[in-house]
């Protein structure tokens, strides 16, 4: 595997550049050769129902739409436009804090895949997926 | 094709239900026995970047993942959790209104399947997708 | 939309170039502007179970990501390596002819997708999919 | 996670039901409570170029697909219909015999994930991807 061209104070202070993780609280706990780990404080905007109270699909694609282009961003020096994104439900999310791991699955000169997993403050995955970026060529 | 079983006023007064759709600020525009229109006034917390300016792709699949799902409660009668999504990035999206135009592709006792894509203010389509809901058996 | 590259003729030929095209026995059947659509007669070693007598969905599979990618030539003029692919499976396809029917959703310089759906002989769609292909850059 | 319902005999001897997969020559090699590992002899006919000589998107894919839902039947005692799937390429795959491992993601009543990579003989994964398959309701 590529070693990692950021150290975690680089990735870290990538993080909040977006306004929308800025916005979700997303903050960058660990980075290791093999994946980052990245945390979501709970805001009650993130739910989908009130009544039970879980957060909403649409927020669970975006934590792996970021954690895989972070996975990326460790491996490759910068972070990447995504070419699309796939994302398996596995169970509702409780409020509480969000923690997500992401690795890459392949880095290419052109295009690269990574895999990231969400899960709630149980410890239970939520969801889980896939996505494929677009590496600028070369 | 199955005939809807609400109306406008009945789907749009489901929208504002889920406190991320307020957060949104996604409204019904327009509902036919083909396709649902919903449309989402800009926030500069949907960016995913300063310069340039982008909508954040975890955005836009949130905007795919909801806009199906409307097209499946317009013809089931009400809402269904998301079994899994996937989500192509056509274009990066510019800030300005974005309205999303969602159909059923297949709509089961036990799944449906429902595609929706993303346009800017532009018209541009920027994102498209599909997902799958649990209709809950029978 | 790009004008087609490829005449009717001209895509005809190139199908059967894939050992596993001729396997599959699969052949042009239609070319237009909007869609490429594609005849496979059946074979027994198309078949999941024997008892009752669906397709594998491995073949709709392959069908869906050749049919695209046939979507592709024809705007392009050459084939593409497929990046990834995804398959919604509607119902069980019977024995018959197969018939597919594929378009272009994006043309890119370095990535297209392209959308297909296989019907069986009774005309029901039984798979549909996207898959998004390299394009070789620049 | 759920023990093996099946031993390897019971799982080897499911998979030359399929006709599909006896043209595949594909064969149950291991069965942990982790994984399945499948493997596949070289056949001519998955080529999809004969110059260079890569195996076809689309046997990649049916190998995806057929190794999750073994997965699945592994620990569910019996195979089930895939909702649907997704494959990401990685790299051509040569030809020589094709090996592949799959595992479960998620085991639920109504539905279930799994996830596969192929390996060509010389190890390298050339495509991963996951499926969901209905379990029956229940």
């Amino acid at each position: 595997m590529t070693p990692n061209k950021l150290t975690f104070e680089q990735l870290a202070a990538k993080v909040p550049h977006a306004p929308f993780h800025q916005w979700l609280g997303c903050e960058l706990t660990a980075l290791t050769e093999e994946a980052v780990e990245i945390s979501v404080p709970w805001r009650d905007e993130f739910l989908t129902s009130t009544e039970p109270r879980y957060a909403h699909g649409g927020i669970l694609a975006a934590l792996i739409d970021l954690t895989a282009d972070y996975a990326v961003a460790a491996k490759a020096g910068r972070g990447a436009p995504t070419v699309d994104m796939r994302v398996d439900y596995l169970r509702p999310a409780r409020p509480g804090v969000l923690r997500t791991r992401g690795h890459v699955v392949k880095l290419g000169k052109t295009l690269a895949v990574a895999e990231a997993t969400v899960h709630d403050e149980s410890g239970a995955a939520v969801a889980t997926g896939r996505a494929v970026f677009f590496m600028g060529g070369g």
